[in-house]
């Protein structure tokens, strides 16, 4: 091998009819992945490390070709996916991919601008910001609302709100599981009572472990009363908020100060991206923004634009608006609402099989499209191991896969349903796999 | 309008067939906006609100076609972009899309998996190791790191570090803007005597404004003989150092506790991509982790898998670890390095051209692919007027985009050469455009 390899380009990096080619490609490939997703087992059965024994140490000095890479994607990077896309994944939360959402990604990856502040590509900041109007009429959130991401616990641990500063007031079934204004109350007269001062209060539309809704309007009162931050977490079930019926579990929120929603969850949207609607955006600006004269522009120094830099930790920012424009206007509300619709019925339709089986147990009263259930366990035992096996048993099947959590000290099986490719048979299937490994569990407990 | 229009799926969300056609359709989209891409005016060149006026308030009840929206793309959305791909945009710094970053962003996106840990895809996690030593071996660092993304001042600001214990340590011509070991240590000397703590020292490898190299051999003793957090800010130059001649800006690398760098910068990775080593990850999973029980599963109890939601502060993570890959094998090291070698020449033979002018000066030494130039101003000024007049009226042009810094006292103008699709004859332009834009401002000058 001469040394000139080192000075000579021997592939072309963007040009435009090989762009095409390998593009076209690629969406085959996916294609063909698509189309036979429900071969491969849900969750990855690979053992830690495999995937080191399969690749080489060191990049290559040539370049390979598609056929070689696409050939690898084959055979090394899909045993050792848990397949997010797959029909019968039902854990955590689904994460929505959808041919708009796709065709969005693609044009934002392509234009490839680093919209960080206005004139380093208005139509970046634009979109957005109409984007986001788009969602927020969608939800009928009030116009003092505006938008960007966010965390809770870790968040507040990250800004140095120590552990011993962060109240997680206990929530029970007596409750449905929301929230309690009267606990939190409670809660916060102690705390001040100790000297200390009420910051944040975080209220989840959809909680992770069970889908429970907190009471906007109640718990907003309260904190306003004490003059704290009041967001809202709506990542997971704000989506279905654009739907009439399920828009009151937002009432009140006028009272909020933020809410986070997360389309990528259930909004058909390819990840990632948050939608975060502020009432006062210049609290985040101040907190956020910078004045670097590399970035000094007569369009900034107007007051006339938004520099999203200053709404973010970041200083680049990828054009995620031109995926969520896509991905409303090729669906139209309409069908926005059927993806809603369609996926709580599946949900109605596994609850009622649940619920009709004397053996199991619904834990906690659905209101998505989650749904929280237990095998009902012998006497004088909580169910946990029991459950923990059943749901091991699925899983390692490849057949499905769901997830878990512990609610109100019981461990319950979350079949989170909505992935954008499952349909009713899917759902029936995860019961006839449900109900096939509760029989071997339980006659291996009979022997 | 029915009202069954509300429970009634009118197009696929995720359909093989459909998939395939409609992707196809914006391939063939995005190859026609490469091939014509200098047709564009580089800087956009639309007022502030423009897309208001243009799209509708809120979103569409009905799906609209893929036809619609690529012609509101091309209408509304194009004009109002900065076109970062184009061969003429030389401002901030280029950002590399290439046709193997496209594909494996294109992968990314629709095996759209959620890596937060190990089990919830274990190829995403174990690729994102291993092309992580794959460029910590082409750049030749210590084995003793590993891994993640980063900020400098903001970072601080967010910690709770004011302004008034952060120090910037000024740097001149005499040193080419390098940050001076006898400078940094008589300001912590200061801060020590006055009972402050030094705590984190950032050096920078080809910094923004003009593209200098901190002496990290000398600065990270320093920072050891004061225990301090030593972190290498590479994200542009980093890219470079593959090639043995640019190596040597690391050499001290082991000195340092933290090192990153932005493959979406300067190494053929659509946006957005960092790298970031770590000596001891332990110290980030220490800060970062956190321990929900939906989330607990055998793998991670095993402590034998990595589970990257504990090294960022969001839990959601994109496969992106896919896109490097295929970047890196598609191209093969020998691309790699080329394209930063012919980078750089275009950069040697810009800055040539600007050498031999007598009415220009090179202000700043070119180590990498950025020119820091200025047009000579009359005597008893210092040209910023001057300069500032000769950016706009490039910029305004259309023709290609520059931007600005301001290097020791003086206004600057940058060339960051290196976008994918430029070649020669774009600098040649570049070159006679500024003469253009000057020869006109001149001539102002003396009527």
């Amino acid at each position: 091998m001469g040394s000139d390899h080192l000075f000579k380009k021997t592939i072309p990096f963007l040009d435009s009819k090989n762009f095409s080619d390998e593009s076209k490609t690629v969406i085959d490939f996916i294609a063909e992945y698509y189309r036979n997703i429900e071969k491969y087992p849900v969750r990855s059965r690979i053992e830690p490390g495999y995937l080191s024994e399969k690749l080489p140490e060191s990049a290559p000095f040539v370049p390979e070709s598609l056929e070689e890479v696409l050939k690898d994607v084959s055979e090394s990077i899909l045993p050792g996916l848990t397949h997010w896309q797959s029909p019968n994944f039902f854990a955590y939360f689904q994460a929505n991919a959808s041919t708009a959402g796709f065709l969005g990604e693609m044009l934002c990856s392509c234009l490839n601008v680093v919209g960080f502040n206005w004139i380093s590509s208005p139509a970046a900041t634009e979109l957005e910001t109409i984007v986001m109007d788009w969602m927020g009429k969608m939800l009928k959130l009030p116009s003092s609302f505006l938008f960007s991401g966010t965390g809770v616990q870790k968040s507040a641990k990250l800004i140095g709100i120590t552990k011993s500063n962060f109240r997680v007031i206990t929530t029970s079934f007596s409750t449905k599981f929301a929230l309690s204004p009267k606990n939190l109350r409670a809660t916060i007269e102690a705390d001040v009572k100790a000297g200390l001062v009420p910051l944040y209060l975080c209220d989840t539309v959809g909680i992770t472990a069970c889908g429970a809704v907190d009471p906007i309007k109640e718990l907003g009162k309260v904190a306003r009363e004490y003059e704290m931050w009041f967001h809202i977490d709506a990542n997971y079930a704000g989506s279905a908020c654009i739907c009439p019926e399920y828009r009151p579990y937002l009432d009140g929120v006028e009272f909020s100060d933020s809410i986070c929603l997360n389309p990528h969850k259930w909004f058909l949207t390819n990840m990632d991206c948050c939608y975060l609607w502020l009432k006062k955006p210049k609290i985040l600006v101040d907190s956020l923004s910078t004045d670097s004269e590399i970035l000094r522009n007569k369009a900034s120094e107007s007051h006339s634009v938004i520099d999203y830099k200053d709404w973010q930790i970041a200083l680049s920012r990828r054009f995620k608006a031109l995926k969520l424009w896509i991905v409303i206007r090729k669906h139209g509300l309409t069908n926005l609402m059927y993806h809603i619709r369609s996926d709580v019925d599946m949900a109605k339709r596994f609850e009622a099989m649940v619920a009709t089986d004397r053996r199991f147990e619904i834990v906690v009263l659905r209101k998505f499209a989650l749904v929280c259930f237990m095998l009902k366990p012998e006497l004088e035992s909580d169910g946990s191991e029991l459950n923990q096996k059943l749901l091991e048993a699925v899983n390692s099947s490849g057949r499905a896969f769901m997830s878990h959590a512990v609610v109100g000290g019981l461990f319950v099986i979350r079949a989170a349903i909505g992935a954008t490719l499952t349909e009713d048979r899917h759902v029936d299937d995860l019961w006839k796999l449900i109900l096939e490994k509760a029989q071997i569990l339980q006659s291996q407990d009979v022997n």
